[in-house]
């Protein structure tokens, strides 16, 4: 069942294709965040009570969603430079989204169990995740660098550049890892800076610098 | 993991993200609205008022649907004047969908706990979520013609315009989610009347007037 | 919140916000077969029968199915001939998708309780929606020839067939919904037809003579 | 309800619309990874043992996903050779869809039961879907060939080589569904195989020589 064609070259459709599964991904998030169950006559106090008592289940939307969205503003910037395609990376694409669309699962994981006993694994798995993803993203540069898919203008200090810059993700997601077998706020709390870091300094215009320079 | 290249300058690909994140959260509305869980036994008139029971669920549908719709229409046309782009902006974007795809979690507790008696809570939350939705998108088109992404044919005139339409927005929701303490068919009343109001407004021929001048 | 510009007369992004929300409303109906629940030790027999016996489940799936699918292949259509938007144009729109995204619902409805005592208003209400989506459809063509935004090419006797041939929906739909106080069978039956007949009938090269007559 | 107007014969929408829906079947894949339901004192060791009893489910989820990610391959490319379109193309193609977005179904009933003495059903009808998937798939093509839909380039010998490749699909989910009988752990086992079997050798550069010959 493997249609024997080249499919055409150019990036059009994965970035199509690729652009649908992350907004897909990032707005499925908010299914996990669930009204609370509450006696018929409980009054306001309860309900906000409640809704507070779920803090782990926003703060792990909040910083899911932003690190999908950064992952997507990445990789709508690696495909301004990856000017071709082949078969293989059309696969580790493909890999690569299957992460992105997996994390609700472990979102609504860490929601559920981060306030009791099981928080350890909860968030082992969580981090993990994103130890995957950020490995995933990786395999997708190197893929697209080591078979000659970017623009003939890209230079080698800049692929250096970019695939140093990209090392941070794996190493630091793997200390949150580690982090959830000793202290679950620590693991946790590492992966709320990393999405603020990421989001501030990723978005910053001095990123221009790498390309410029 | 944030990758050191600017990213095309062009639109394009932001307004095909956001449409898909748009037409998502707005679908998924739909996923709020239950089937009653009746007995074996009961007949249509059971059913009916099961139904009818339910009215604040399709109000706060409708409504949600309607507002979403709105926002999309003005992101929109927003972007007929919005021709660049930068690496913040893809940021405050982000933040504006953060808070769209959140919408069905709010719209979901007002329809629960709208004829109870924690009604004001989950009211405020409701409004409030407006609130943020309305000033998001204030923040939007600020960063937009503070950071020069608009066409050169745009005005001063034309942008002190845009602006002072887009500041009714978070203010009526201020007062909205103010109401929500005191009345909250007064507040969910007057996020209705807003809905209709720019449904019908905003879609007038005659906001061609502020272009044209 | 209504900002003051005239959107882009072209018609891409229309197209483009539509589908996705056409997409996402067909792909969210399989949301609602759900999983039967059996006991642990149930058989291959048990399993069977209980997915069987939800036949009423399946149908209203493949009917909601195929009636998006007809309603977004004659969108499409229309789409070939409107060249200009405007802004009540794309209320007009919304208001359409309004009734395609909310079609899940009713289909749900229409399978819990086609067996049960209350089929007959899980019936109106299923037929009812199509009933308003043939309205809004109509609607969103009628404003569409009214207000020039058609192609110049097309011909007054070409308005006229489709206006025609267009009618046929709210028409039949109607007799389905009056049908379903009467013997849901026959009610839900007529839509099976309907779908049937559109599939195949709507999909007929013979359609082309309206255009090249 | 049918509009009587050729649509464009060009391909555009049809792809886009197609991706949409792909792109959604395969993230609503994950809804059916379900958080366990643990006693409020259960420990790491619980909800480790209890996410790991439920392979069945993330092989599921793993199995499906691949085989969309692949069919969305196989239909992008043959869209590089298919170039026009006509109305029951249209209705075969999203025959194609209805097939995709159906399953999310099939897999949560092999995830529910694969383990469970009713194991033999639930798999008869997942790889039901799949016989259906690629039957689909194969009618797709046919359709495509032989109304001339083709590119003018295309040969008949490329038509026999791509058509030849696409018995392979029904034929192989033919005897894993037979197998379900059987063997559940054979059944499901030949799925897995053919996902990684067309996972690598669907994506080989080898594939190019059959356009190149």
């Amino acid at each position: 069942m493997s249609v024997p064609i080249v499919e055409a070259k150019e990036t059009g459709r994965i970035e199509a294709f690729s652009d649908g599964v992350f907004a897909i991904a990032v707005t499925l998030l908010v299914l996990e965040l669930k009204v609370p169950q509450l006696a018929e006559e409980a009054g306001n106090g309860e309900l906000w009570s409640a809704l507070l008592s779920r803090w782990p289940s926003y703060a792990a939307y909040l910083v899911s969603f932003m690190t999908i969205l950064i992952v997507w503003v990445n990789h709508h910037r690696l495909f301004t430079i990856i000017q071709r395609s082949d078969s293989r990376f059309l696969f580790i694409n493909g890999l690569l989204l299957l992460v992105v669309t997996t994390i609700p699962f472990p979102t609504a994981l860490l929601a559920e169990f981060f306030e009791k006993p099981s928080a350890s694994a909860a968030c082992a798995i969580y981090t993990g995740m994103f130890v995957l993803l950020a490995l995933a993203f990786n395999a997708f540069w190197r893929y697209a660098y080591r078979n000659h898919l970017l623009a003939r203008t890209v230079t080698a200090e800049q692929i250096v550049a970019i695939s140093r810059s990209l090392l941070f993700g794996p190493l630091t997601y793997f200390v949150a890892f580690a982090l959830a077998f000793v202290n679950v706020y620590a693991s946790f709390g590492l992966c709320i800076l990393l999405a603020f870091y990421w989001a501030i300094s990723g978005f910053e215009p001095a990123t221009k610098r790498a390309r410029e320079g």
